[in-house]
C-alpha cells in the first residue's frame, strides 16, 4: 500500500479543522499525508509538494485554508491532480471569503470547495477519488455510507420526550 | 475505450451552461454523456442515473443546478462516485443560494462546487479525476496546461496601446 | 382524534430547534409526529416517510433542516400536501445558505420558508393550514393570537425604569 | 364552487409577477380572486380584505410583496388564515431585503416565503393547502406533477448536440 | 414643557436596546415617552398610538425593531410625524433583515434607519428634529457635540503604552 | 417664505437620483435648495455648507451619496441639523455599501438612511421633519398620503385580465 | 527619468480595467510598465516580474485581478514592494469575491484592495507612494486635487433645473 | 531618524487593534507616531493631523476605522500621503460596512483596505512604502519574510499527532 490521499494546510492552525477528517480516512483504511506551507509564506515549498505529490503515489489532494484562500489555487496550478479545498470559517462574513476564493477560480485551473470547515466531506471526496479506480474501497465506501444511514436511523431513539412518528412510517 | 464523465443537469435550460466546458472534455478526448433529470421534479430518474453510473465506467460525475441545487447532494447520496456541483448564475443573490447548497452538505456524503457557472473547471476537475489512474490522460492535461499558459503569454501583444512590460521582465 | 402535523428532521442535533415549536401545538390541541430521516444519508426514509403521510391523516408537513438544507424540498417532491421549511441557523452567513435552499425551489415543487430557527412559526403556519378546514382549530387559533396580543399589553408594565406612554395612547 | 385563494399585492406594479402564478391556478381549476392594497398606504383595506377572506370561503393567502416587503406580516396579522409571501425581485442585494423581511416574521404570527419571483411556487403551495382537505384536488395536484416530470424526461430531446446517456440509464 | 419624543419597541425584550440611547435624550433634557406595541400582535395598538402622538405634543417618533421589523413602517403609514427606525441587531445576517426592512420602503411612506442597535443616534437625531425649531436645544445639541470632541481629545491619554502623536499634530 | 430643506450630492451624476425626489417638494409647496460638494474632493464646501444651512432657514438636510457614502457623515459632523442619507444603487453589493456607510455612523453623531436611490421617500421625511412644526404643511402631508391611497385603490382596475376581489372584500 | 510604477494583470481581458487609470498616470508624468501574467496558468511568471520589478526601479505594483483575485497576494509573496489590488466587478456577489481575496491576505504577507473596478483610485495610491520620496510629483498630485475639486465646483451649473443653492452658501 | 509612520484611530476603543500591529514596526525599527481624532466627532483635528503628516517625516498613513469608517477617506482628502485603512471586526455583517466604506472610495481620492483586523499587515505595507525608498528596509523586510517562512517550516513539528508529510517532499 502507499500514499494516496495529500492534506496540506497553510499554516499549524488549521491542525485542529483537518483533525475533523482524518479520522474518516483512516476509519476507510487509506494512507495519507499532511504538509504544512503557505501559498503566500513559502510558495516555493507549496510548488514543490504539489509538483511531488503524483510521484509519491497521490491520487487527490485536500487544500485546508482561510481568509483570501489561494492554497487551493496554488496547488491546483501547480500539478494536474484533483484538488478540493476546505475554506476554514472564521475571516470575512463568516468564512464566505475562504469558500468564494477556493471555488471561484479562473477557468483553466480548477478547484472545488466543501462547505466552512467541511473537513470530514473533503476526506470523503479524495477518498471517492481513489476508489473510483479502486473496487476495495468502493465497497468500503458503500459501507461506510450504510453506517451513516443506520446511525441516523438509530438516532430517533432520542425522540423519548416528543411523539415519534411510528417506526413503519419509513 | 468509455465513457468516463457522467454531466448531469436539473433542466434543459442548463445546456448552454453546459456547453461551456464540453468542448475541453472534447479536446482531451475524454467520452461523457449528457442526462437531463431533476432532484424534485424526477428525482427517481436522479437516483436510478446515479445508482448506474459507475457500471457503465462512469469515474467523476458533473451535477449542474440552479436556485436551491439540490441536484449534486441528491446525486451524491445514491453513489459513491466524486460529485463536483456547477452551481448556475441566477437566483438569489446572484447564484450564492445555489453555491452554497452545493458546497454546504452534511457530514458524511460529500459534493464540491466549483464558480458560478464554470462548467470548463468542473470538466477540468473531472479529468484530473480520471487521469489520477490514466497516465496518457495526465499528459493531455500537462499539455492542455501549457498551452493556457501560452495563450497567456500570446495574450501580451494585446498592450499594444498600453507602455507593456519587457519580454525579459517574466 | 389523529395526526395531523408531521415534523421532520435531518439530524436528531435539530431537536432542541425543534422543541421551540412543539408546546404550541401541545398548547393548541394538535396532534402530531416527530420523524428523524436524512435527505442525504437515508433518502428513501425521507421518501417513504412523506408518501405515506396523507394516509396517515397529516394535512401538513414541517420539515427542518440546516446547511444545503435539501430535506424539504425531498419531502415536497414526494407527496402533495403542503411543506413548511424551518432553516436551522448555523452554517453560512448566519444561516442564509439554509434559507435560501429552502425558499428558491424550481418551479413546480413549491417549498417555503419561516424564519431562522423560527419553529414556533412553522407550527403555528401548520396549525392555521390545518384550521382552514376545522372551525374549531380557527376558533383556538384566534385565542391564541388574543393572548399574544394582551402579553405585549402586559409586558408595558416591565417600562418601570422608563417614562411609560399614558395607557390612553394606545 | 367558490373562491378558495385570495391573492394581494402591494402595487399593480406586481401584476406581472402574479401572473406568473394564476395560469397554474386556472389550470388546477381553483377558483381566486385577486386584490391591491398596500401595507403602508391603504393598511385599513389590507386589514378589511385579511379579516374578511375567511367568510368568502378563501383557505390559503398569497401575499406578493417587494422591498421592506410589510404586506405578508400585515395580513398574518389579522387573520389565521395560512399565509404564503412571495418576495419581488429588485430592491436590496437582488431582492433578499423583501425575501428576510417576509420570512423574519416574530414568534406568534407565522408566514412564509417562497422564492423570489416564484409566484408558481407560492400557487402550488395554496394549492396544497386547499387540496390538504380536497381529494378531487389532491389526485389533480398529483397529475400535475406527472406532467412537470414527463416534461424534464421529454426536454431531454433537447440534447441532440451533446452525447446523450442512455434511455435506460434512468 | 411636554414630551417631545415618543419611543416605540415592538417587544419589551428590546427594553435593553433602548436604555442604550434613552440616558442621552435625559441629558438633553427632552421630555419622551416609551410605548410597547407590535406590529404585528397589537397592530391596533400601533396604529392609535401613532394616530395621536402628535397630539400629544410629539415632534419624532423612534421605532425599534429586530428581524423582518414592520414597526416603523406601519408607524410611518398611520402618522404624519417623522419616524426614525433602530434595527435590533441579531436575526438573519447579523441583523441587516431588519434594517433593510426598515430602509427599504414604498416610495410615499417614509422611514429611515439608523445603525444596528444604534439607539443613541437615533435619540441624537430626534433630538436634532426637535431642535430644528428650538434654539434652545440647538444650543445644547450644540454643547454635547463639543463635550463628545472633547472625549475624544481626552481619551488621548489612553495612548501610554504607545508613542502618541505629538498635541500639536492636531 | 423661505428654503426649508437642503439638498446636497457629492457629484452632479447624482441628479437623475435627486430629481426623483425633488418634484414632491414642489407638489408640497415646500422650498429647498440644491448643493455639489464631495466630501472627499471638496470637503471644505461640504463644511461650509452644512455649517450655515441653519442661518439660511433650512430644517432639514438630504445627503445623496454613493460608493463609501461619506457625505451624510460629514454633513452630520457639522451642523445640528437633521440629516437624512440616501444611499446611491450601483457600487458594490447593489449599494449595500452606501446605504451601510450612511446608517452605520458612530456613537454621537447621527444619520439615518432610506432606501437605495429612495430619493422620494427622502424628500417626504425632510418634509415630515419641517412639518413637524408646521400645521399647514402637515395637512398637506396628510393630503398627500390620502392622495397615494386613492391612487392604489385606482390601480385595482388594472386588474382587468385578472378575478379581481369584489370591491367590498376591503 | 525611469520605470515607477508596474501594473500586472491575469488576464489580457481585463485591458479596459486598466485603461480606466493609466490615463491618470499620463497626466502625472510617472513612468509605468504594464505586465500579463496569470497567477495560476503562469506563475512562475509572475513571481519572475515581481522579483524583478524593484531593480527596473519600480517603486510600487497595481495587481488588477477577478474571481478568487489571487494574483495580488501572489505578487507580494515574491517582493518586498507595496501592492495595491484591483478587484474587478463580475463573478459572485458583484466582485465580492475578488474583493475579500485581495484583503483579506495571512498575516505576514500585505495587500490593499482599492474599489471595485477602481482603477483610476489604484493609480492615484500608487502615484502617492511614489510621490513619498519625491517632492515634485507630491506638488502634481497637490495640483491634481485641486483640479479635482474644481471640476465639481465646475459641475455646480449642471443644476439648471433645479434651485441651487447660492454660491455663498459653499 | 525620525518618524515614518503615522497611525490614527478614530476611537480610543481601536488601541487592542492597533497594538496587533505596532510590535512589527518596532521589531523592524521603524518610528511611528500613533494619534486619536474622530471623523465625525472631531474632524477639524483629523484634517489637521492628516495637513501635518509629510512635514513631520511621514511617508505613510494608517487609518483605523469602524463602522462606517470615514476616517481614511477624509485623511486621504488632507493629504497627498498613501493611506491605508485597517477596517475594525464588528458592526453589520461582521465589519463588511467598514471594509466596503475604506475601500469604495470616489475616483480622486484614493484609499486601500487591508483585511478586517488586519493592523499587522497594514503596518506591513506602510513599511514597504518607506522601504520604496530605502534600502536598508528593504533588506529587513527581506529578513522579516525570511523569518516568517521559516516559522512556517517550523510550525510542521506540531504535525505529531498525524502522519507527516516527508521533509523531501517540500
Amino acid at each position: 500500500m502507499s500514499t494516496k490521499i495529500g492534506i496540506i494546510m497553510g499554516s499549524a492552525s488549521d491542525i485542529p479543522v483537518v483533525e475533523k477528517g482524518t479520522p474518516t480516512l483512516e476509519e476507510l483504511g487509506i494512507e495519507f499525508e499532511v504538509a504544512i506551507a503557505s501559498a503566500h509564506r513559502t510558495p516555493k515549498d507549496v510548488e514543490n509538494y504539489a509538483k511531488g505529490a503524483s510521484a509519491r503515489g497521490i491520487k487527490a489532494l485536500v487544500a485546508v485554508a482561510g481568509l483570501s484562500a489561494a492554497l487551493p489555487g496554488v496547488v491546483a496550478a501547480a500539478t494536474t491532480l484533483p484538488v478540493i479545498g476546505v475554506p476554514v470559517k472564521g475571516g470575512a462574513i463568516d468564512g464566505m471569503d475562504a469558500l468564494l476564493s477556493i471555488a471561484q477560480m479562473p477557468p483553466g485551473v480548477p478547484a472545488a470547495s466543501v462547505g466552512l470547515n467541511a473537513m470530514k466531506n473533503a476526506c470523503l471526496l479524495a477518498a471517492r477519488i481513489v476508489a473510483a479506480s479502486d473496487d476495495e474501497l468502493t465497497t468500503k465506501l458503500e459501507a461506510y455510507a450504510a453506517k451513516e444511514a443506520q446511525k441516523v436511523r438509530d438516532s430517533r431513539k432520542k425522540l423519548e420526550n416528543l411523539p415519534a412518528a411510528p417506526a413503519e412510517a419509513y
